[in-house]
Formats: C-alpha cells, structure tokens, sequence
C-alpha cells in the first residue's frame, strides 16, 4: 500500500507518516495539498492532510479538497507541533530567517524579539532548512527532522508561541469506511439559498437531538463574496443518522466521513 | 493625517490606499498585518486591512489582530481582485513561477494548468514580480501595479480562477466612531466555558430580534485545540443595541465597531 502525505521530506505532514504508516507502506510525496487529494482518488490509496492548527486556524486547501473531491474522512490523529530555530550562524550574524507562513504565525513572537531580520516566506518548513543551509548569515524556522537532514545545528527548541500547539490531521481515502463505533462525523452545510436564520435552524436540529457540535468553520461558497458553505464536525453518540436526515430536508448537506480518533504512540 | 497598509508598493492594500487617501493623506507602508495593527495603536492614525477573499477565505492575521488590540472598524470596502501573469519570458521557456500564497489558491486553475513548472512562494504580490525581474526563465503571479513598477510585460490578463473574485477590506482607526446609521456592527464571542448548545442559543438571539448574520467564522482560541472564538458581522437595521446587552448576559463579547460600507468609485 502507499501514503500520500504533503512533501518534501521533513515537513511534520512526513513526520506523522513516518509515525502511522504500516511496515510494509510507501511513503508518496505530493508537492501540494491539493495533489494529495487527486493521487489518493486517482490511485485508491490512503492520504495525510493537516486541517487545523490550535493556533494558525483552518487549512483553506484541505477544506477545499474535501468539498471539491469524493475523497473520505477515516481518522483523525492530534499531533504536537514543535518549532525549532536553526543556522549555522550565532544570533548576532543571524540577518535573515527562512519560514513557511503558517510556521510564522505560530512562532511570531518569537521571531519578532529578533531585531534588525528580513524574513523570507517559503513553501515548507523543509524548505526554509534547505535555503538556510545555502545563504548567508540566514537561519530557518523548520522541524527537527529537515534540520537534521539538512545538517543545521539547532540553535533554540520550541520557539512556538503556545506550548499546546497541535495540529489535527485527517487520514482520507477513496472509499467509504464506516468504523463499528465512530467517534465523530463531519459533514459540509451547502445552502441552498442565502436566508436569515438558516444557520440558526440547521444548529437547532443538533440542539433538539443532543449531537454537540465539536468544531464549525466557514468557506467562501466561491459563487461570489457573502456566500458560504460551512464544515461541520460532530459527536457521534446517540441517533446522528435520523438527524443528518432531518439536516437532509432543510439544507444541501454533503457527508464526509465517521471515524475514529487515533492517538499517536510517542 | 496618515494612512497605514501592508506594503511594499504594488500589493492590493496599496492600490486600494491609493483611491481612498484624502490629498494631503500620506501612505505608510507597513511589513506585516500585524505591524499595520501596532501603527494605527501607537500613531493614532487610521490603517487598511484585507479580512476576507471570496476564494480564499479570511485572513487569520487582520482576525486575530482585532482580537488582540483596541482598534475598531470604522469602514468597510470591496475591491474587485485581479491577478496579472507577467514575465520577460515567453511560455516555452518559463520554469518558476513567483507567487503569494494566498494568490497561488485564487489563480492555482491557471497555474495548475502550466506544465513543467516550479512555484515558489513569496510574501507579497509585489515581491513576486520582484524576484520574477531578477531570475532566470521566472514569472510572477503579480498585480498590474506591481507589473508597472518592476517593468514587467503582462503575458496574461485575469489568471483568478473566478471572475467575481473580491477581497474584503476593513478600515481600522484607534478610536471608536459610531457613525449615523451603521450599515453592520462586527463582534467577537469569546465563550467563557466550552458547553454544548452555546453557539446556537447566541444565534437564536439573532433570530428572535430578526437580526441578519452576515458573517460567521471560527478562529483559535488559542487555548488549545477545539477551543474557538467566532467572529461576527451582523446588520443593524432595528434594535441590534439590546441584542448586543443580551448577548452579553449568556457569553463574552468583544465589539469590534460599527461601520457603513463605503463604495469604491473606479
């Protein structure tokens, strides 16, 4: 079997696939999230995709494959997420820093005690461990694992702003596979029409059912500014399918998955 | 009086500066959202920030900055967003492709649609068209503005995958002023304990003073994973102010101002 999971090697997408991944399990590396989605539907194989991050939010491109392909949700894992400054440079000749944007707004604080550094934004915390490897007086913000493939000296850990930083990510797959005893559902609200109150009406069904809700993010519909579509994940303990029935008759629902939660043996 | 906006010259923000200065309204270009925040707090002066693309989706940065300082809105604009493929090259021989993030998601069906091509993330639009003028066989996903200024032929005219594409703007202004009649407040909830039910019994308070959401979306808490805040817009057409004090009685609230929509004239 094959994983496909954002690259390149040392991404913490790859570190949680070197964790979950079965013995006898490739690795794929997709250049995007979006190439994920597409190699997981063209190939019939499992994928890794981050979704949200206790600190930066949402990821706009998984919520986006979710909506736009037929792949399914199969599990969930939480990951810690640790950031780590590293260079060949002291802190005096450091004079620019290579970060993935997300990785900025989870170590901004930090960086921001910096003085007198340009920061340059990359395509992954891989890479900013690669430039910084290459230019001058630079350093990177990246993981322990592309800083130790890149042989850059680790000059401070976990520089994140919250020490409770996770990220969830989400197995998805071609098919569908209803566990026994899911732990969560996610769904995705596609209304029909743009009314007030109809948000207020589709929580009043998980009210008067009892589900509660455990996360609900907005999207941009893409039919134009104002409309959204709205992601909705939530517990799975008593009569959810009559309730999706019910969502069924006043509002377009696309399902996504009922899974378990998988911890991650350290 | 100054203006403050994310720079350098040539991003959406600066061109959106540009038409709404007064005359003898100078431009000060900040590096960062965040800075943008700190400059409007520190020089009393108002600023401009994007909030939400009807791509892309909102901008975590402007959220978590009215969070976390004192600013309010005091205007909101919608400006038409229009992305610009520019290079010396021709076709054939491009092989980087520079480009913002958030740019990459609005136009990834054109770029998706060029073959053999890398793409390397920048942390603006301006910057693209920047390094695209100093590679080798480089373009930039770009802004006509950012095109002019760096010399840079457009080979392509509106690469955004949507041609109703919009960006958001919010005017920011370190004091509150309440204009005549608002067009719409913003919020937002910051939930004192985590309960089931509590989302929906805040939107039927909405519901029961006929009182339209226009907006709903999630941030992080940032008190860990599966705790949020929740950003709202809302309409002010008819007792929205005793709303506002019963909302108050059932959850925290933070008010963000309220503020008329102000059109743009070509």
């Amino acid at each position: 079997m094959t994983l496909a999971v954002l690259g390149p090697r040392g991404t913490f997408s790859c570190e949680l696939a070197e964790k979950i991944k079965e013995a006898d399990e490739e690795i794929l590396l997709c250049s995007t999230i979006h190439d994920v989605f597409v190699s997981v539907t063209e190939n019939q194989i499992r994928g890794i995709v981050p979704v949200e991050n206790s600190e930066a939010g949402g990821v706009g491109e998984t919520l986006d494959g979710l909506m736009q392909t037929d792949c399914k949700i199969t599990a969930e894992y939480y990951m810690p997420i640790r950031h780590f400054f590293a260079s060949e440079y002291g802190f005096d000749e450091i004079e620019v820093v290579y970060t993935h944007p997300q990785s900025h707004e989870q170590a901004c604080e930090f960086l921001r005690s910096l003085r007198d550094i340009s920061i340059i934004h990359t395509s992954s915390n891989s890479q900013s461990a690669k430039e910084a490897k290459k230019a001058l007086n630079s350093a990177a913000v990246t993981t322990e694992s592309a800083a130790k493939l890149y042989n850059l000296p680790l000059l401070k850990k976990d520089i994140q702003n919250s020490q409770n930083n996770i990220t969830r990510f989400l197995e998805i797959s071609s098919g569908i596979i209803l566990p026994d005893k899911p732990d969560k559902c996610s769904i995705v609200i596609i209304p029909k029409e743009n009314r007030p109150g109809l948000l207020y009406g589709i929580l009043e069904i998980f009210a008067k059912n009892g589900i509660n809700l455990t996360r609900i993010e907005s999207r941009p519909s893409k039919e134009g500014i104002g409309r959204y579509v709205f992601f909705i994940d939530f517990e799975t303990d008593r009569g959810w399918q009559d309730m999706v029935k019910n969502l069924k008759k006043i509002t377009g629902i696309k399902e996504l998955g009922c899974y378990k939660n998988r911890s991650l043996t350290e």
